[in-house]
């Protein structure tokens, strides 16, 4: 997504409601932030926020938490929520390269929607689905590790499923043309673009 | 493929160079047929023959065997050969749900082009990549199992991904739009035609 600065977004996004400022803080114990036992789903990369708002408004018995690495994205995000009451979502402005710092053991699903493919072989470890991240992920779940991904980027897809497989995660599901299939489906701001141009869209969903 | 009724087909294809006419009397022992000790690959659905007929003349050091269920279309592969003097190629009229009848041990890579899909539940066994077909395949690999698929149906290559994922193969190669890709590769009739309305080709390589 190409990014426009966005002056004191920093600042606007840390003193809204819907963020959590200090997230090391609750590492362990987002239940309690909550104040309930539902099981949490993460998405890493939530850009604009169409698919996690959509997803908490559905689900009012899990508990979202949105993280996004850049203020000025995430801005647009809060813009939406601005009359909303939403008490089952909440959004950390943080790099998800440090993700261990703020989750242990607690989450139940990961979305990675349209994250960036890091295309060059040496930026392999920054790819949200690298051996490198998934280890990382596989300290943050609680019990199973379910991952769903979506993306538009085949080469993205094709080595994501080579990684899959190698690490042996079950797949659940997998479309490459979700667009065109039967499957229940938030749709991103990205995805709606690229539908438009009608490009297919890759789906995975993976356990372990 | 729409299959015409060619008078006499069986009985053309059988008297020909090429056709093994009593391959379970060669089960286990293709290689005295070749002569030698060479690998030997084999595809099951041969159909017209392009891919296989090119694959022998690339690769003199590899023994072919293409396995067609339709008399009525291996006689076009014939007639393709006719004026051709390939040693290391050998055609079969055969269904391959019989596959454990007529080789033990011996194969070294399966290709499967553009097989039928078999799209309604009921028929998934009759699927070349069911687990049902690859559990017969592998009495007939001589040492690791290697496949190589190429398809232009979404839904079979969906379905095949997660069979060989679950079977726990390794995925060596992906493509999902094979045609894009810098990957060496030999189109059959159905792939040219494929590509020509735009539509991408899926190609898998797996091994274990």
């Amino acid at each position: 997504m190409r990014l426009r600065n966005i002056k004191g977004a920093t600042e606007i996004v840390a003193s809204n409601k819907y963020i959590i400022t200090n997230p090391k803080e609750y590492k362990g114990n987002y239940n309690k932030l909550f104040s309930n036992n539902n099981p949490i789903h993460i998405e890493i990369g939530t850009g604009k926020g169409n698919f996690i708002i959509s997803k908490a408004l559905q689900n009012p018995n899990i508990n979202f938490i949105g993280i996004e690495k850049y203020a000025s994205v995430l801005i647009r995000c809060l813009d939406k929520l601005e009359n909303l009451n939403i008490d089952n979502l909440k959004l950390i402005n943080f790099d998800a390269t440090d993700i261990n710092s703020i989750f242990d053991k607690e989450i139940d699903t990961i979305y990675l929607n349209f994250s960036d493919p890091w295309p060059k072989s040496r930026h392999e470890k920054r790819r949200l689905t690298s051996p490198n991240f998934l280890e990382k992920y596989s300290q943050i779940f609680k019990t199973n590790e379910r991952i769903i991904m979506k993306t538009d980027n085949r080469k993205l897809f094709e080595y994501s499923i080579q990684v899959f497989n190698q690490k042996k995660y079950n797949i659940e599901k997998i479309s490459l043309d979700l667009d065109n299939d039967d499957i229940d489906n938030i749709k991103t701001e990205y995805e709606e673009k690229f539908i438009s141009l009608g490009m297919p869209i890759y789906m995975i969903e993976i356990i372990k």
